[in-house]
């Protein structure tokens, strides 16, 4: 809190920043207990005890041993992507994956990590993605060292919003997303009134700032928003790359 | 990216998701190099080796060895706040801290603990706060197992906004705080034209969402914003509590 | 539409501002068919007559005839204020007033227009208010020749923000305001994750410009959003002062 | 202003909304001058006599007399399309219009009318455009009875964003365009940190929302963000169709 008896520090800059001396008199002479409110409660939570670990209210949807929160997204069979070592990884070929659970508004934090083979160039190489609400891509790419458009590189919203720096780390190591995503709203003609929101920090570092997704990410042409459900899964995209997966959690914002 | 040749996944979803089914025909057969763009590059940098580690392009304002970044915010003479075992400590008394360097926009990650001897009740538990700009304060205080009003405990916008929940830690262990804030603007005729914003994970969790703040922080009355210089210091407030802080470092926005 | 016959204007500028230059050959030999959409269509609506005449779609709440659209806002009994000649004016001590309908995102306009014979100063003077959600309140009062706290006077969201000019006409003549106002959204949890918008045209001058309400307006201290019903009614108020009104009308934006 | 003798109208419904009844009673002792600000005063203006009129801190563009606000948007020479009667209308082949002054921040009117003689389909009825900052445009089309794809009708951010509602009045009427426009901002890398935005009302109805502008407006491709100036001219389009404007004036937000 800002404490009443030792001001504001430099007192040239108080000067400068505060705005109401001529009134300044009259506030100090007021009760602070005027601007103190104790409801609605924070929930209280406990938090992971390393930076990236799940918190207490959080959604696990991987902990390293099964996919039992995942679905093949085109048929709903059972994800057959491979588990190992406490990750997993795309299984080529066998189709995206989607949660069972849908979700609107969220934080997500997911890991991943390039194959470890380095093969292909540019959108070929450890190439997948994750789908807020199956629509919204923040894309996956090995982009350490490879070069590619700048609005289809790891950390872009994919093909909208090239990311602010580019913070990819080696396929040796672990890359982190931790995404703050808010869903788009229509009004009852069905016309937008909200687009969708994301805030990416990338390896801990900020690669979007609120950007206002500007609608389903498409690979040819632009993209269009039209009314969906409130709640809808999480993708992630088979793009034929073996790129894996670990830690996984998410947290309902709704 | 998203793929052309497996499609969306589930059918159906598509149906109902993908806006143009109508022209999607046309659409697929345009050069998907339409909407990929090169320029500008982003700024490769290195993200630090562990979540919460100094990226390549952060200023370090503390090490862990001295406090040469900062100086006291009352007079401009030399920080003599105590430095030992690579933490620094709130030496009750001696005046809040700045930055010498001024910032506007920016990234911040900053690690803080309650004192180890558990002292007090409410806003007289562990009370610190971080001022962004000298005056937009992000309140720190041992919210662990004490009680205050919602606005004014931990990872509240200090009288402004509590936290979406209570992420605190026991003062046992460490608190980190990722925080995004956008200055205010102002228009010639110092009229706010855009209040400053902020977005804040505690431990790793949302507790602020690009939260527009009210004004510069005051513990008596309503914050009002007047015009004010493009940049200004990072404040660390001496409110008696020996509060200890480690590991901080910033990444201008603008 | 950006004719591509034409260009776009000075080649100076264009070789300035065209991002993709080196893409812009296979640009232009795409078919625009690709960025034009059919669905949804925008619903067609008749505008009124002149500027500030109700539009078709409009909810029509004063036709200059009677106060049907209206009740008494503390016991909903009967709306008692004096209509005549095609205006009503507030019956000091009947009162406010309130909408039979709720609302939650609306754009409003309203006609207003200062008591006739000049009585009283500041506050004093010709003072109303047309409060959104019976929450949040745009300030209606004689400012013409008036001084008052900027964040009293008309156009201000009271005790909030001031208006970016003053352009309140002369009590001889009427005022208009045009109100674009998005209500606020709460989680499960009753945290405030959205706050109400509101822009506000004074006399066709923005005055307002999609401010985020800080709270539900109080006359003593600090304004703190809690969870409420997602529409509410819209309010006049009785302060007394024989504030007169005409052509209201609302459109549901929601 | 919000009276704090009547309270705050229907019981139960302050019971509802008001956040902190526990604390009301200290509030209430509280002196109200605590949250009444007096600095910065907004200038006072004088807003026009009727709605849609110049107020008086606006820059007048076309006052009906000539076009010397104005030039060759291609090569600078003169403007020199024609002007009569107090209108102007495009002259076909001659080029678009530049503003000789530049503009960031601004609030845009613009009256606009279909060419008279109804000739051409969609895109081919009396086209025309608005661009802000020479580079994002709002459509304008004769979209009374005519269709086309629906980012690109009246009201439309061509190519970006259809109108909430389709507003537009038959060719021998006038149309109004109320335009509250934000520019981009680029940090020092030259990455966008904040897309313009665009409010729009339409006759007086509101079609655009505080859409965020997805790029410079483009006919074939995506829109993309590059850096560019500060300010720059708002330019009227020549897409070959008489389309005829009067009372154009503009005000400086910034």
């Amino acid at each position: 809190m800002k404490k009443s008896t030792t001001g504001f520090g430099l007192t040239l800059l108080a000067l400068l920043t505060i705005p109401n001396m001529a009134n300044s008199q009259e506030n100090n002479d007021l009760p602070p207990e005027a601007t103190e409110f104790y409801e609605p409660v924070p929930k209280k939570i406990q938090a992971g005890p390393q930076l990236g670990d799940a918190p207490s209210d959080a959604i696990v949807l991987f902990d390293g041993t099964n996919l039992d929160a995942w679905q093949n997204a085109e048929d709903g069979s059972k994800a057959n992507w491979n588990v190992s070592d406490g990750i997993f990884t795309v299984n080529p070929g066998a189709g995206p994956l989607e949660t069972k659970q849908e979700f609107g508004d969220v934080q997500l934090h997911i890991e991943w990590r390039a194959p470890q083979e380095i093969k292909g160039e540019g959108q070929g190489r450890g190439n997948s993605g994750v789908f807020l609400m199956n629509n919204y891509e923040v894309q996956i790419l090995d982009s350490y060292e490879s070069k590619t458009y700048t609005n289809g590189q790891a950390g872009s919203i994919y093909k909208q919003s090239p990311p602010l720096v580019n913070a990819t780390k080696s396929p040796e190591e672990w890359n982190v997303y931790d995404i703050i995503f808010r869903a788009p709203r229509f009004n009852k003609d069905g016309m937008l009134i909200k687009p969708a929101t994301v805030t990416v920090l990338h390896n801990g570092v900020l690669v979007q700032d609120h950007f206002e997704i500007k609608g389903p990410t498409v690979y040819t042409g632009i993209p269009n928003y039209t009314a969906h459900a409130d709640k809808l899964p999480i993708q992630l995209q088979d793009h034929g790359n073996p790129v894996s997966f670990r830690n996984i959690w998410v947290r309902d914002l709704d």
